[in-house]
């Protein structure tokens, strides 16, 4: 199967512990990387989990809150300093490029490669990235600022050949593009093969969903709806409910019921509270509402 | 004796490793901290060392390269988050808040306490900062861009009262300042009790000095002199001098004979390039120059 994993580089909220990096999270879709927000110290935890600078050129940033974006500087620096030529694309909501331009003409002065910003808007969901293999949309959060969600849905693949039955056949190399896309082969004696005898479909696209920060919303529901991995940010226990409302943050509860309405195969949780010295609590809180639950945490690597 | 610390929270150089945090020291001066660069991940570093961020009012920046004050906004945002009111001072060379501002105007906005950037001149030594116990002067050194280094210099301490001896010649509390300061006590009858009878002086000031980033150069050994701790990047070995000109550092060796041209008591070596996994090697180059030197390392402690 072809390669989309989720890399957890930090899962820890606002305050920066010990235990837990500020949010980042490492995409790898068929050996292309993906950022998903940059707290500081994300270029080490990159580094820690042996992810290739050299693949990275696309950061998503949710929202401008400086533990979702302080690691760009120094990462954009580090990838100047290792001779990085191609271009480095930053999404994310309004106004980041100015508030880190005047840092990045002192620090990162003659970067040795294009860096674009490439801001979206935070009301709607809008098509953000699109290549062959994967699109990425964003989804609208609620926030204290605007903010967006991520979601990452792979292309259809085309179908595997079977090789033997094209052998057997006779099908020629210059008509495998088309048995891949599903047609049916035409002989030269004008027999008719069906594509079915000759290819099976691929496994079906799988698409993953980020969604932090943000407080309890049903909104986001549709934009879910069925996804292989949704990461819903918990940052407070349902205890801590009213907590979680006035910083229009989620719990794990609330993030399980949106799991459970979106009908998401499995949900990760993450962005905790420095308060909760042990995790285990939102998860338990979680299963309780959704059973496929798991929990971030720095290393982990998720298979979609 | 009080307390005159230096903490290493990080002794890499620009580029970032897995073994090494960016440039940053904490001086415990008397249960006041100081905080000498602040590279990223600064502040994870200042809590895993059980420092306390509410001692630490002063930061003190050699030069504006990422490396060493890319840490800077996620300290003082977490400074902010836990509730601080005391103002916190920036001394750097110009142009740091002007990098800075637009940033923490998003990141930073509504901190709690009063944040002041002090810029200072680069081509001489100054005097920064001047409290009852120390006073920090900047040391001019040659670097790509301004940079200073920093000389912290403990101020006499007053001399120690002999109790037993006060008690005996019956000197009334009133009198205790005037004898710390070393005058005669006078008793009410005349007579004269030397000062030398009723107090001790104390040890003699220590100093601490702190150069990194530097070419070799002999022009700041004047503002060593006697040192009893002196911190010189060393990011190269001797072997690779070509490359310390070419980049404005300075070898183990070079660090060495400054240490020993200067006659300071010992020496500290850090800044180490990336490319060496084991940084014995600079250390035995400097012991060939100057026996009583000691590698950095993240999390050690050394007492001036």
């Amino acid at each position: 199967m072809e390669k989309f994993e989720v890399h957890i580089l930090g899962c820890g909220s606002a305050m920066p512990t010990m235990r837990h990096n500020p949010p980042s999270q490492v995409i790898n879709i068929r050996e292309k990387l993906f950022m998903i927000d940059c707290g500081e110290n994300a270029q080490v935890q990159l580094r820690r989990m042996k992810l290739k600078f050299t693949r990275l050129s696309h950061i998503f940033i949710s929202h401008l809150h400086g533990d979702h974006c302080l690691g760009l500087p120094g990462l954009l620096s580090t990838l100047g300093l290792m001779g990085r030529t191609g271009e480095v694309v930053i999404h994310s909501p309004g106004g980041l490029e100015q508030a880190f331009a005047p840092l990045l003409k002192v620090f990162c002065a003659d970067l040795p490669y294009k860096l674009t910003f490439q801001p979206f808007g935070t009301m709607g969901s809008e098509l953000i990235y699109d290549d062959r293999s994967v699109q990425v949309f964003t989804i609208p959060l609620q926030h204290r600022i605007p903010t967006s969600g991520f979601l990452f849905r792979e292309k259809p693949l085309s179908n595997h050949i079977l090789r033997s039955a094209c052998d057997f056949y006779r099908v020629p190399v210059e008509w495998m593009c088309r048995i891949k896309a599903g047609f049916d082969y035409e002989a030269p004696d004008g027999t008719i093969v069906p594509n079915a005898k000759l290819s099976e479909p691929s496994l079906p696209p799988r698409s993953y969903a980020y969604c932090s920060d943000t407080l309890y919303t049903e909104s986001i529901v549709p934009y879910l709806k069925g996804v292989d991995l949704l990461y819903h940010e918990a940052t407070f226990a349902q205890s801590d409910q009213k907590q979680a409302i006035a910083r229009f943050h989620s719990t794990a509860s609330e993030a399980a019921t949106i799991a459970r309405m979106a009908e998401v195969k499995r949900l990760l949780l993450g962005h905790y509270s420095a308060r909760y010295t042990d995790e285990k609590e939102l998860l338990e809180e979680a299963k309780a509402v959704f059973p496929a639950t798991e929990l971030t945490k720095e290393g982990k690597v998720f298979s979609v």
